[in-house]
């Protein structure tokens, strides 16, 4: 398994992305994902009960043979009712048209400001011209098209051997603000030229979800456009035996590396923290703790003040619904203790200081109770944090 | 029912606060409440698993006659282990002794940073202090010594009419950070002249705290050391029938003004914003929903932007577990609609910055499916938030 470049490319499909002036002028904003051969596609979408009209439509068609995915920014085409839906409805329809493919084998996504309905005209209008540029070549630009506050375009590509010959699994990736876990984190797809069984593709998809997207948290908020699709060709051929466990390695790397890269742009994020708790009696313990100082914003802004404050670690453990006895419990900064089976510790404020003041280090806690864990990726909470958010509409 | 004044004197009652050493030279941070009769008490806690050593000794402490709770602020005697137990049984020991009385009638509340011991010998020291300076007119300065990233003292005293002649209800509170629901927000005293039998007292103040000191937030996070104890005295003479109408409408506009003085002073807080949702299906849902859209980070975030970014409030919705239909929902910033039944509308931005510049307005919520309704109190998230807890215990 090798790490090819930062970018995404995958035999088999194309890409394309134009400026539709959606964005400010100067910005692609509107993109095409487009493979000849039909796809099994696996999605894993929002669980907000107010969810976009894109997000209606991918679950309508996700167990179809999928060929495209179309995609905008800077407007979600989320609480724009029957007129939103039925404006993916077109905009789908009319990409399917140009490329002969079946209406119902392309999927949509959006993401951005919720409310406004997307200027459907000028989206139609530029359909011609993202078909006419796919290219190979062109991922980069829909890695750049789908970005919001993101500050950089996030992309990978993963090669990994088989008995065929060597695969590529690739992906792209948008997050910044609104990054909670439970959910598939803002748009994220992954294509592959791979092979796999729809069924076993499902599982292994979501299994890496869950200790990667799903295991990274930014401000604690969901979104109504969350998004991860996974496209694999479809095939009697699929791989099997140890061939998916080099898949499933390869997946795993790539959707590790693109949640680091969004937790590294998180909005305003200056540093990025590895919350790990060992020791819990049942997994859901350990998860749920990892979940409740991870998004603490008491901890969050401890953490951008360089503020050693284990104690709001403590109490986010405390009312994080796991079980927890301040006699058993121990935390710890990179590998320097400051409270051991609940006597808090005596530490250099030097050394301490060297921790928090790198660009990442790890909050260890260990409950001291059983032999489970669990690891989320947080940020702290920083002003530019505030005045992103503040100023994001108006 | 009057408002007597703000301030905490009520027939009975004495107070004392001194310099301890505990905060920096010049400020109060010890302080003393007594009766010299016994008073029935009711105590609401935090439901944290991990919390201080005071609260503890409350827990066993609460059901016994009470004459006196004795107070600390900048330290919160929590993750002290049995040291930090032993500390606060041996202070409230001296106190009783001091004060000829039994030591089970003496509680204690702490409030500060976690983690530390008790400078007990100079809090030891200080007791004959607390106990000579003992007086009526003295309940402002616990107000005062009970501070810690509070910018004003809060106290307020209500008087209402019964059968029996005029009876008195005060209280003081301290709170700014970590506020959050399903709790009794950091420390709150409750004094009354007014004999009421402990069943019900206890009944009524527990009512009265849910509507009140656990429906504000302000960064979502729970304490270690929440209380709020209410003490009436001990007497065979309970009041009944109307009276007890009198004195929990009294309780409760007493608690409903200190619960708008703890938002109005939130952590770098600008803006106190009352979330009112209606139309809920269930009482539970309503709740919930109110909950969410007040923890809400990006929506706090755009109330300091005076952002009319309704669709984060919409996003909070959905993610609240409430029962909530995009085509029901309505959204209101006070009375200009912004969603009508799922329809985003036009609205004039002046009006709606008019609306946002205010010191405090409302965001309505009808989710159009039932009758249930829930009221939050929430805050803005400032620069000066994150100023303030980045540099907290540094």
């Amino acid at each position: 398994m090798k790490v090819l470049e930062t970018g995404l490319r995958v035999p088999g499909y194309k890409f394309s992305a134009v400026e539709c002036g959606i964005k400010n002028k100067g910005k692609l904003d509107y993109s095409l994902i487009y493979s000849d051969k039909p796809c099994n596609a696996v999605g894993m979408f929002t669980t907000n009960k107010i969810y976009a009209a894109p997000v209606k439509l991918c679950r309508e068609r996700i167990n179809n043979p999928v060929h495209a995915i179309l995609i905008n920014s800077k407007n979600a085409n989320a609480c724009t009712g029957e007129e939103g839906y039925k404006n993916a409805v077109l905009l789908t329809g009319e990409t399917a048209t140009a490329l002969d493919i079946d209406p119902a084998s392309v999927l949509m996504s959006s993401t951005g400001v919720i409310g406004v309905q997307l200027p459907v005209q000028k989206m139609k209008e530029a359909i011609p011209g993202l078909i006419d540029s796919l290219s190979p070549d062109n991922g980069s630009l829909v890695s750049e098209a789908i970005m919001t506050t993101d500050t950089f375009p996030k992309s990978l590509a993963v090669s990994f051997p088989a008995t065929a010959g060597d695969f590529t699994v690739a992906g792209t990736i948008k997050g910044a603000g609104m990054i909670a876990p439970d959910m598939a984190t803002l748009l994220c797809f992954i294509l592959t030229d791979c092979p796999v069984h729809k069924k076993i593709l499902d599982k292994i998809f979501r299994k890496t979800i869950t200790s990667t997207l799903n295991s990274i948290t930014i401000d604690g908020d969901m979104s109504t456009n969350d998004t991860a699709i996974i496209l694999s060709p479809a095939s009697d051929e699929h791989i099997n035996g140890k061939d998916l466990d080099q898949f499933e390695n390869a997946l795993n790397m790539l959707l590790s590396r693109l949640s680091e890269m969004i937790i590294m742009d998180g909005e305003g994020a200056t540093k990025m923290v590895s919350v790990e708790i060992m020791g819990a009696l049942y997994e859901d313990d350990a998860i749920k703790a990892a979940k409740a100082v991870a998004n603490s914003l008491l901890v969050k802004t401890a953490i951008f003040g360089k503020d050693p404050n284990w104690g709001r670690v403590a109490a986010a453990l405390g009312y994080s619904g796991a079980m927890v006895y301040e006699q058993n419990l121990s935390i710890y900064f990179d590998d320097i203790p400051v409270l051991l089976k609940g006597a808090p510790q005596t530490y250099d404020k030097n050394k301490i200081n060297e921790v928090m003041s790198k660009r990442g280090f790890t909050i260890l806690v260990d409950i001291g109770l059983g032999d489970c864990e669990a690891k989320f990726l947080t940020t702290d909470i920083s002003y530019d944090y505030v005045k992103i958010n503040a100023e994001y509409t108006t």
